[in-house]
């Protein structure tokens, strides 16, 4: 697999802006089941080995783990401050469950749960999410086992068909749109120079 | 019109994150017309006059114009660094635009317009978006009329009717999820305490 050419831009914004611990945090969004958009910040986990998929974990009983289901579709908005550069990403959404899946997949899962801090994994026991606050013990009831993911624990991998990447500084501003052609096995992409 | 509850940590978030430009910067996303998502940043530009509405500007020569029109929910996700802590709001877009609207709507665009520096108004003079990039000079090739808006320029109003606020620091965090309650013109909100 090669690299995408917007891949290049996107290591150079990552690294110019690494002293910034949210500059990999990213806007995901996605469509509810009743038509409305859905919108709400997620962590960039890298990529998914050698391809041009983005990670990400979630919790399936978050909403998104429904709306993604029910519509693959998502576009990701990531804003780099110190750069002053925005990349929009278009494309499906894979969900890595528990259930059974290619083994690759279910290693890419595995490895993920094991990355993450004991902090982060922490929070995928606490109870349900938007139910009326629990009292603090249950937040600390159980540890989580760096072993073995609970259930809900979801990879989630963006596989990006077209990329548009604004670069804010200068007047004008510079604006390039990479598409992805028809036939996804080439992994070719197209690449224009456009007005901002 | 009484102040919606969620004002109150929203101008708290605003006023402590005042010294980074991009504080006021969220993430806006809507729906296209074949059903996907889109994402993008745009800038906060304050409340409309005494109500809870939501100020952006936009170009009627954009995508989101016309996504808005035949779609007008969005949810804005507003992540503030200094503090830790997102706004999600969902609600109902309006567009005002030169085309006849209430006297107050139309002056209110005539004062977003006058309200921007000269750099942000000669963008509404360049050629059109997304279309192969011009030559430099056709950027700047007549001035923006301080007192009168192209045709294309738009005020945007976000109206929102939820408003999902998390707060990333403590263990656990905090979130509080607001929601306007049936009868829109009493302005009466819902707050519950719930798990992040």
């Amino acid at each position: 697999m090669t690299l995408a050419p917007w891949r290049s831009p996107l290591s150079r914004a990552l690294h110019r802006n690494r002293s910034l611990t949210y500059a990999r945090y990213l806007q995901l969004a996605t469509v509810r089941a009743d038509g409305r958009p859905a919108n709400r910040t997620v962590v960039f986990r890298g990529f998914w080995a050698d391809s041009n998929q983005l990670k990400f974990i979630t919790d399936a009983r978050s909403d998104k783990f429904d709306q993604i289901q029910q519509q693959p579709w998502a576009e990701i908005c990531w804003y780099f401050p110190k750069t002053r550069e925005q990349f929009r990403l278009l494309g499906r959404l894979i969900l890595i469950s528990a259930a059974q899946q290619p083994p690759e997949l279910l290693q890419a899962r595995m490895q993920s749960w094991q990355d993450l801090s004991d902090t982060a994994r922490q929070q995928f026991l606490w109870p349900d999410p938007k139910q009326p606050k629990a009292e603090a013990e249950v937040f600390s009831a159980s540890n989580a086992d760096p072993a073995q993911p609970p259930d809900h624990f979801c990879l989630l991998l963006l596989n990006p068909v077209e990329v548009d990447h604004l670069e804010l500084r200068g007047n004008p501003q510079d604006r390039h749109l990479y598409k992805q052609l028809d036939h996804p096995d080439d992994q070719q992409w197209s690449v224009q120079f456009v007005n901002p």
